[in-house]
């Protein structure tokens, strides 16, 4: 009987409109907030306007860092803490994607401490400031979990890391922020949890727990991911997928990623225009294979959570039915591409198969079939 | 879209063996202990002696306090904080079932303010001491959860009452300690994890969150529960219990129950002979015959999950099927009981009605049908 370790203390708020709370929530814990965002999308819409004015409502004074890039560097998390610790600032709100919000728990413990961020990587952190997250995309799971992931300005390495002190103390959760997700977002960033699902599902590292979480973020995301992409202005699909975002949070907080993550992370920290659920999308079709016999009882589990017909299949025409099933999905969501599609160059390869072993080497330890160095360059070969 | 709030910060450990960490985890806390626990089980089986070892080699003093009784008293709790209180106490440590973990936590909340713990059902509770849970059935949920349940000394009400302070810090989950359950511990409060199940997944305020909790444990609960009662020595079976009651209780957590349980508390309140789980078992099957309608669809899908056969069968019948799989298992449980099995009073089923309102009338608000004094009565007397 395999002992497990459960914790999770984000205080989750789900709602539209709830974004409106987010002074009175952020009221107690500082006077003084670092808002923590992309250069674009949330100035765009004018999320960031309305989040500048709430705090300011509340009586919480906001200084806006809006340097972060779609794969943050550590450049711009150091800076970020810099001027959180210079200004004495008590409070990190990430408002965003995926890449803000992992920016935001990096900046928390970055601004806590006087050694630069990527040090983290070796030195265990024990204290941060906290941090709100708002999510503007469903897809990260980062709203919810302690997981930074960060690329490194010199090397283009980028390793995923989490430490307890790390958890947003609370997260919002309001879908009506979702309704101006371009559909390539919508698509990437949906992708990105059946990712998640699948992985923490079929991971080593699988318990009862975070296959709860799967189970219900996938009935959730079956139903309504390729709906979200066709309907962006109908928040039920918004919401449900916010749902399904947040619970795949969950189980990988608890179960881990797996190959396709550690492929991915390399890829887009060398690439770094490529968006990490364009890469995934990439990468899954041979990944799944590569599983298939490694966990076989799994994709039939999940093939007929999809609702695929048993039908006089064999357990192996069954189990890769998902992967069929999977391939849809993707041209659904425009979203079949290749490596090569993404701009990769074909001779970086072995650097990347080198990397996902060196920053992400306890994902490939989670997948479910073992993979050598020389494996996951034939895994990235069959996806060029 | 219905908004939502999740929380639960327990630090949940499960594993065989694992109370021999108990004292490292509770040395975090502080150097005094006092341990809340029963005045039989935990002494015959030598977990008492063994958990006071424990402690005592990691430097923790503990004292005990082995008065709680199977249906806790205001008088017991009241006593046990004074102790805490006079000891100057830095953590409480509940041992045992549903009756001492509740009481922990009740103690917990009591010892830290200077009014009756029976008081705190109109003021809120702001802070409390730490506590750990040791459970030794699978049932309560309460080893994860922020609920007590007290019986008033003096009028035999039976409320549940449940602050953000009371959640546990941490919960040992050890199935080494559950092999010593007697059978009829192991139907009854296996009997309350289906019931948590059920009433989570049906009731009103059910969600994404509680559902994930409820289909896990509803797969754990249907290979296991009979299994354990009928092999009493087998770890995996326990050890899958215990999974389904911590999941359950997770659920109830964010998700509340229904009416067995509001109708349930009464009735062990005025009869304190009476287990929690044998009083739901004799109020089961009536209220889900008076639930079927309200929540059809979910009936169903439970009995999906129990791997019950559609074939043939209407919607009405496949509904009604989950009863009568119900009544099956608690026949093989040896629980196909009633009210009058029990004890109770006919006479005295009014005074019960009357209390379920008063004192879980949150509960009759979160179940699918409406139900008002005298619809509840009439579910008694089809009960008895």
């Amino acid at each position: 009987m395999k002992a497990l370790n459960i914790y999770n203390p984000v205080k989750i708020h789900f709602g539209a409109g709830l974004i409106g709370e987010t002074g009175k929530i952020a009221k107690k814990y500082s006077d003084t907030a670092l808002i923590v965002t992309g250069k674009n999308s949330m100035q765009k819409t004018g999320t960031l306007d309305k989040l500048v004015k709430i705090l300011k409502d509340a009586g919480v004074a906001p200084i806006i860092f809006d340097g972060i890039t779609p794969n943050p560097t550590t450049y711009e998390i150091d800076s970020a803490a810099g001027i959180a610790r210079g200004k004495g600032i008590g409070l990190i709100i990430g408002l965003g994607g995926g890449s803000p919000l992992d920016s935001a728990k990096a900046v928390a413990v970055a601004a806590k401490g006087n050694i630069p961020v990527w040090d983290y990587l070796k030195t265990t952190a024990k204290e941060a400031l906290p941090v709100i997250t708002i999510v503007s995309t469903s897809g990260t799971g980062s709203e919810v979990n302690r997981y930074s992931v960060m690329t490194n300005t010199e090397t283009g390495e980028k390793p995923g890391f989490g430490y307890e002190c790390m958890y947003p103390k609370e997260a919002v959760i309001d879908p009506e922020i979702m309704l101006s997700m371009p559909a390539n977002v919508t698509a990437a960033t949906g992708f990105d949890v059946f990712v998640h699902i699948f992985e923490a599902f079929t991971g080593k590292a699988k318990n009862a727990f975070s296959s709860a979480y799967c189970m219900q973020a996938f009935y959730l995301l079956k139903d309504n991911l390729i709906k979200a992409y066709n309907e962006p202005d109908n928040i039920e699909p918004r919401g449900n997928m916010a749902l399904a975002s947040a619970l795949a949070g969950l189980a990988i907080d608890i179960s881990g990623v797996g190959i396709m993550h550690a492929m991915e992370h390399p890829v887009s920290g060398n690439y770094s225009n490529v968006a990490h659920g364009a890469g995934l999308a990439a990468l899954a079709l041979e990944s799944m294979k590569y599983n298939l016999n490694a966990c076989k009882k799994d994709f039939m589990l999940i093939a007929h959570h999809f609702g695929i017909k048993r039908a006089g299949k064999s357990d192996d025409e069954y189990a890769g039915s998902l992967i069929e099933k999977t391939k849809e999905m993707l041209s659904a969501l425009n979203l079949n591409i290749r490596l090569k599609d993404l701009g990769v160059e074909k001779d970086k390869l072995r650097k990347i198969a080198k990397e996902a072993f060196d920053t992400m080497g306890f994902a490939i330890q989670n997948n479910p079939a073992e993979a050598g160095e020389n494996e996951v360059l034939k895994l990235l070969e069959n996806s060029y």
